[in-house]
């Protein structure tokens, strides 16, 4: 083990959620069911099938209360009975508890009435949902006594393994594709990790790791550690239902890149069921993906249940898995809640991107832009009801990811430091119709 | 007045602060003591002194306690009775109570031992301190009856004034320096705002909107609306006291741009004593400025109390302001508090930034950069006492000026997606001493 972990300060120090060990119980395999103990493991030895996390629900619910979470720290930590770690000093960087903002002016121009955006391109600490799995998998890690710890990223993940990992004191090493975007790779840098630039796609990256993850004995977040990992994605479940009130959405939209995100905010809906957190309800889930890497919506238009695996081509590099790993689950998830899968083309996820900061004051990545262009795309197909509670969810920050709308967003108007040059200008922005022109006397 | 505001989904929105109107009176000038009504005025009439916001600090006192402000939202607004605001729905998109992190292995680093981050480069929605003062301004421009919001930018302000000008649906016309970088002229342009960009300095820039505040009625955050606008800074002082648990630190380290900050974090403090919500305790205020434009440090140094300007030449253009509106303030604090002011180079700005991010997982901008530098110089100088409970403020994120890194944090090393191809690259890695390596054995 490493030296001891650094916590964040919350104003509620004292209020300590109660004792975790209890709640889960090993791993179990998605597909046969057999069953293994917690450890560094995430492939069936009997069927190859994903193992996920168990947990004893009848003691959850014994412990969890809605008041006991609300009185918990500001970060996913206030959910701890329901992830996989047995530690009293989880690595809390103030990861999670993200805004959940009713989106009006948005909704407005969509043609909806309650639209909420769950902001992760404001996470912690490096703007993306990828800090909350990682905060679960990088503690997982050093209880099971790893020192160096790795990641096969498209980005995002490398950025969160690697200055999470900074600031826990763990060794890192993160793969990704040699094209990714300059502000991702120097994102990562940054924190001074080994990063290995691998000339190939994702999936080529992803083989690669799960060949050194068997020779070498590190913790690969999204590999040996994936059921943990994964865990980490039902706080974007939890969070919403508690900051609508303890209550469930009607409808929720998403990026789809392996598919896990989508699964486990519906395992967290489920979980808080379950517990008696929250009432009953059919919520629907959409999901979005890039055409230019949409084996998941491809499947879903078809009405296959399986995946052909294809080469991603899209700006959206965030969200470009062309083989997931848990798409047959997406798919399965989107057909029975009555939902839907939707891709849209590069440029309309420049114009989602643009849509949500003119609106919202949102700056997000090809991935939320993603989003919220199937968001508009099912609207106009009347596959969202005005009158629904509809969620979207906006996974990483804008400035990541420059290059897709440079270009597009027009230039500054140059001008001299003095009065005339500026009312020139601004003569030319009224012409332009940039500004929609009001003198205001007050 | 625009349309009705969006407001952010808290958990806790049944719980309501009471009623503010009560709580400020008007503004008064910090020279003379003229008072004048809550316009939006920012000179003195007859002494052209700054004005500021007056409060009753005796209703405050009944208002105001700890279990409301933490019944309260999760943002600035929790503390709106300290704020000069109206409204019962502020501009909510989540700004503020951002972490403050225990930061052990940078403490480790630098020799001392009770070192805390407060991290503003999460803070929401664009990243920086400045979504705090602009939450506020823009609320009080629309209680003015402003349509249209504007500002004098460094590149950090004309962000966050262009986000949240969008989501509250304003006009917003911003003016940047022209050699801005290109992150922060992006981050700006994404929201659809008119962008000014000015071929002058920061202080040409102010002095023009100085003149078209006179010229149009718009709502200049940093000018006619100043008084209110840096109000919002003071909760940078509120939130650390009680997430220090409603206490005060020994020794506070921020960036001095205008000197704004700096003041504020002391007025913040003096409040919370004033209204019995922390005992009183002696601060030191220490101030951090780059070598290419200090002439606040300069003027300490120098024993003056009045602060000769300077033409900038620094990367840390964020704070590259060479005529600081309240640099005699600062001086006044940093010298009655028994703290000091001083400068670094962009060298060691560059070393600050990598320093905070391979310790704590941090990846702060060329501010934060100067800010780090500083506190390191003030330890090796003996000038921060090893026990002294230390607060080092981080205001803005490294995302916005990944020019100031790139060429220094080295490249990934590129490999083939294959076993031998990640060996090689792994033996020249471990020759580069990039990895402390660790074989770990599960
Ligand atoms: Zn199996
Ligand atoms: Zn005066």
């Amino acid at each position: 083990m490493t030296q001891a972990l650094e916590s964040l300060t919350h104003p509620q120090t004292q209020t300590r959620t109660p004792e975790t060990a209890a709640t889960f119980t090993g791993l179990r395999c998605k597909e046969c069911g057999a069953e293994y103990e917690a450890k560094a493991l995430h492939v069936c030895e009997l069927c190859f099938g994903p193992l996920e996390v168990m947990y004893d629900y009848s003691t959850l619910s014994q412990v969890v209360t809605r008041k006991r979470i609300e009185a918990g720290p500001k970060s996913i930590w206030r959910y701890r009975p329901f992830l996989p770690v047995t530690s009293d000093t989880p690595i809390d960087v103030g990861t999670g508890m993200t805004p959940l903002l009713k989106a009006n002016r948005l909704a407005r121009r969509l043609g909806i009435k309650n639209l909420y955006i769950k902001n992760d391109a404001v996470n912690m600490p490096t703007l993306s949902f990828k800090d909350r799995v990682v905060s679960v998998a990088l503690t997982r890690a050093q209880e099971l006594g790893f020192t160096t710890v790795s990641c096969a990223s498209t980005g995002n993940l490398a950025n969160s393994t690697a200055a999470i990992a900074a600031h826990a004191g763990l060794d890192c090493c993160v793969f990704i594709p040699a094209d990714l975007e300059a502000g991702k790779v120097l994102g990562t840098l940054i924190y001074s990790p080994t990063v290995m630039a691998v000339q190939g796609n994702y999936d080529q990256v992803n083989r690669l790791c799960s060949e050194v993850a068997n020779t070498h004995g590190w913790g690969f977040v999204n590999i040996n550690l994936r059921p943990y990992y994964s865990e980490g994605s039902k706080t974007l479940g939890f969070e919403v239902a508690e900051q609508l009130g303890w209550q469930l959405p009607d409808h929720i939209v998403a990026p789809l890149a392996s598919g896990s995100l989508f699964g486990k905010i519906y395992k967290g809906f489920n979980e808080f069921v379950k517990v008696g957190l929250v009432e009953e309800k059919a919520v629907r889930f959409s999901g979005a993906q890039a055409e230019g890497c949409s084996p998941i919506a491809q499947a879903f238009e078809e009405g296959r249940d399986f995946v052909t695996p294809v080469k991603p081509n899209t700006i959206a590099k965030s969200i470009a898995i062309g083989n997931p790993a848990d798409g047959v689950y997406a798919l399965d998830i989107a057909r029975k809640t009555n939902g839907n899968i939707e891709a849209v083309n590069d440029t309309e996820i420049v114009e989602g991107i643009k849509l949500l900061a003119e609106t919202e004051g949102i700056f997000t990545e090809t991935a939320g832009g993603t989003t919220i262009a199937v968001l508009k795309k099912l609207v106009e197909a009347g596959k969202i009801d005005p009158d629904e509670t509809t969620v979207a969810y906006i996974t990483g920050n804008g400035l990541k990811t420059q290059e897709a709308v440079q270009g597009v967003i027009g230039e500054p108007l140059t001008i001299d430091p003095k009065l005339d040059s500026f009312e020139r200008a601004l003569d030319r922005a009224r012409t332009l119709e940039r500004l929609d022109w009001q003198q205001t006397l007050v």
